[in-house]
């Protein structure tokens, strides 16, 4: 048995692994219940019987509707990292600060392994994290953090990491995916999706975190820093799906296109990392374009194993629990693999600004219906170099019509310049949507 | 560091891995390339130098445009499981019998590592080496063997541990996809189709193995030893697609469905196993169905994670040699596994029949173009209580027609002893073909 250098193991000769979780919400509980019913199997497969032994949650009295009599419980879960008794710590709390973070360093410090569903913190303090886990000999799991029951961490620090990965990312966000989904089908605004998704459970109260791309840029950083080196997470551009209107769906539809929240990373030749989340065109014969509703789907190609894609199920309690269970059998069995799969670091750097990346782009304009109205739009997008493809024409209302233009591969820089521009034409009301055509990998 | 209890490790304090190739075509080669790309990568990653010393193979004077001369040269590959400066050897000659089995059996009885692209070898003779692996402290990694670049190996022994996989299969072989594919696209004869993918080589000169569904066996047992329980290989169902034809082809699209070459694996609730390869009318909407050319694909339901997709390429040079690097690096990094993840083994069970199974089928036949045939036909399948969904009729020549009847479910023994009385009718021509509809997971 090989030992990767960094890390030695208390626990090698024991035939039982002690585990606690913090945060009792619906994964935390799935994973109590995932590891009951499969207890006999998951001996078979480790040779050790993985035993909860302690808890932590807000409320001690709230029914979960499972039996927490057996299991030593903490009000405080940073109380959990001083419990000489516990070999592994599942932080399924949340939140990149306050009690989350502060129970994973503690643990970390403490030598005990961590077991993580926790995007935004592994994505914000991924760096601290993996001095600690290295220090302190401590390892650091996270596979539910991206893409709930798809195992992409394994995929990408594993099985990709003989080859050269040039592009990684895709719909790393159900909700938004859903509302877009739903949206389109039922031609309903963004906003009556997003209360409709509220009151289903399909999207948060406070949305944000969700609509406006920060959970898929969470995901996206961590595939990056796996895939590429570590990136500073502030570098990364990220918008939201709040811009994108039912008709725009509609008019991609008929373009062939459908509109997706993507977060996508490339390698440049020069070795610079692109990293975005944004909503995006995806030809209709995509498969992340067949990818619809709370699913995931994640893409990628290499330089060898060429264009690969996975969808499946991204949150939920079954899917996340499932990924939680991979991560606790994987230490059981004794996988410890530094943070970003590396033992030689690599040094953070910025994602590159997305002004200087060329691609083909959705424009949509709101615009007077009068002669010479296209001829001037015509003219600002000659006057800045960029090269059309296709402009139509939809209906809206008596005096005003919809434009929208598919433009040849262009800077980003100079369809925004364009943009600024187009809004300041008398016949163009308000501000002109561009979106992005990833033609993917 | 934890030890999976039945593996030591010799390696552990070594800074240098040493590594043996038996096998120098396309992949061998390829594996070759990628270690010296990558050498500072996979440094990095594993903090060992990854180094080829001894290679193997039937010719040493043939132009393999790579420079051989700082590895020892073996004649006969099996000398390499006693060549005490080897770590790990990698057999890549293929074939379920002979010098790939001698080495492998030699090199685990030697206590060295061993990775392998061989699925024949792993599918037929997983429950001996599994025995060795163990005995001998030897660990045996094969990602290479199933579906190419796709990690499934990992995904369903690691990524998938912690759930309760209910189904697993997909579109393993990658020659019976090209051939389906262009079969249906440009309206070509099987015969027609497969000489020109042997010309392209996408085939094989001697095709069985491809064609008659013993590669896409070989593959589904891997999984489905992984995925529940050990199978007798020799129970499996296996059919090919010699029997289809473009018009089948067209039938079908013209139905709602695409043909393709299926291995597929299911647990019932009585805890037994369907295991079949048949080609199958998959609905056109399915994943699966969008999974065209040489393009593998690999589909699988969990209790709790759900359904998941993966597709990419499942052969040539690239696509597997990352997947043999990826399997270098797991046993750089310690990965120390049982054969089929379970340190408990479990006997090696039969697969259930298909002739109990039940499902939609697909009936083709061609007929005289007379009053009443569709009677006689009709009544046939209602005495054998099947129920019909559809009935169309396809023209064909002068005095006789195609035609295609859509079942409702019914079990397998009761559509081919259908097929049995329908032979019998005068105005029935040659064996109707019957073409499973799976509607996957």
């Amino acid at each position: 048995m090989k030992a990767a250098p960094h890390f030695s193991d208390k626990t090698a000769n024991s035939n039982s692994l002690r585990l606690a979780i913090a945060g009792l919400g619906t994964v935390g509980c799935g994973v109590i219940k995932l590891l009951q019913e499969q207890a006999s199997s998951l001996t078979d497969r480790t040779g050790k019987q993985l035993v909860v032994t302690a808890v932590s949650a807000r409320d001690r009295t709230k029914d979960r509707q499972i039996d927490l009599s057996s299991f030593r419980w903490y009000d405080n879960p940073v109380e959990l990292a001083s419990d000489e008794t516990i070999d592994c710590v599942l932080e399924l709390i949340g939140g990149a600060e306050g009690p989350a973070r502060d129970l994973v360093e503690a643990s970390l410090k403490a030598g005990k392994a961590v077991i993580t569903a926790n995007k935004a913190l592994i994505a914000l303090h991924g760096k601290e994290l993996a001095q600690l886990s290295k220090t302190h000999n401590a390892p650091l799991y996270y596979e539910a953090s991206v893409a709930g029951a798809i195992p992409a961490v394994k995929i990408v620090r594993e099985g990709l990491a003989g080859d050269i990965i040039k592009t990684i990312g895709g719909i790393l966000n159900g909700t938004c995916n859903y509302i877009l989904t739903t949206m389109e089908e039922t031609g309903q605004s963004f906003e009556a999706v997003l209360k409709e998704a509220q009151e289903k459970g399909f999207a948060e109260a406070e949305p944000s975190t969700d609509i406006d791309g920060w959970d898929t840029a969470h995901k996206l950083a961590i595939l990056a820093n796996i895939a590429f080196k570590p990136l500073q997470f502030d570098s990364l551009t990220v918008e939201g799906i709040r811009s994108i209107t039912a008709s725009d769906l509609g008019f991609a539809r008929k373009l062939g296109y459908k509109v997706k929240l993507l977060g996508m990373a490339r390698q440049h030749q020069d070795g610079s990392i692109e990293a975005w989340v944004r909503p995006c065109l995806v030809p209709e014969k995509a498969k992340l374009a067949q990818v619809d509703n709370v699913f995931n789907a994640l893409t990628w190609e290499g330089n060898y194993s060429g264009p690969m894609t996975i969808s499946g199920r991204g949150a939920g309690e079954g899917p996340t629990a499932s990924a939680v269970l991979a991560d606790i059998i994987d230490y059981a069995q004794g996988m410890r693999l530094p943070l970003w799969g590396r033992i030689v670091e690599q040094e953070e750097t910025a994602a590159r600004s997305v002004a200087s990346l060329k691609s083909a782009f959705y424009v949509r304009l709101l615009v007077d219906d009068t002669p010479g109205v296209m001829a001037d739009i015509s003219a600002v997008l000659r006057d800045q170099g960029i090269s059309v493809h296709l402009i139509a024409q939809h209906e809206f209302k008596l005096e005003q019509v919809y434009l929208t233009v598919i433009t040849h591969p262009v800077a980003n820089s100079h369809i925004t310049d364009a943009a600024a521009r187009l809004r300041e034409l008398n016949s163009v009301h308000g501000a002109p949507l561009i979106v992005t055509i990833e033609s993917l990998c």
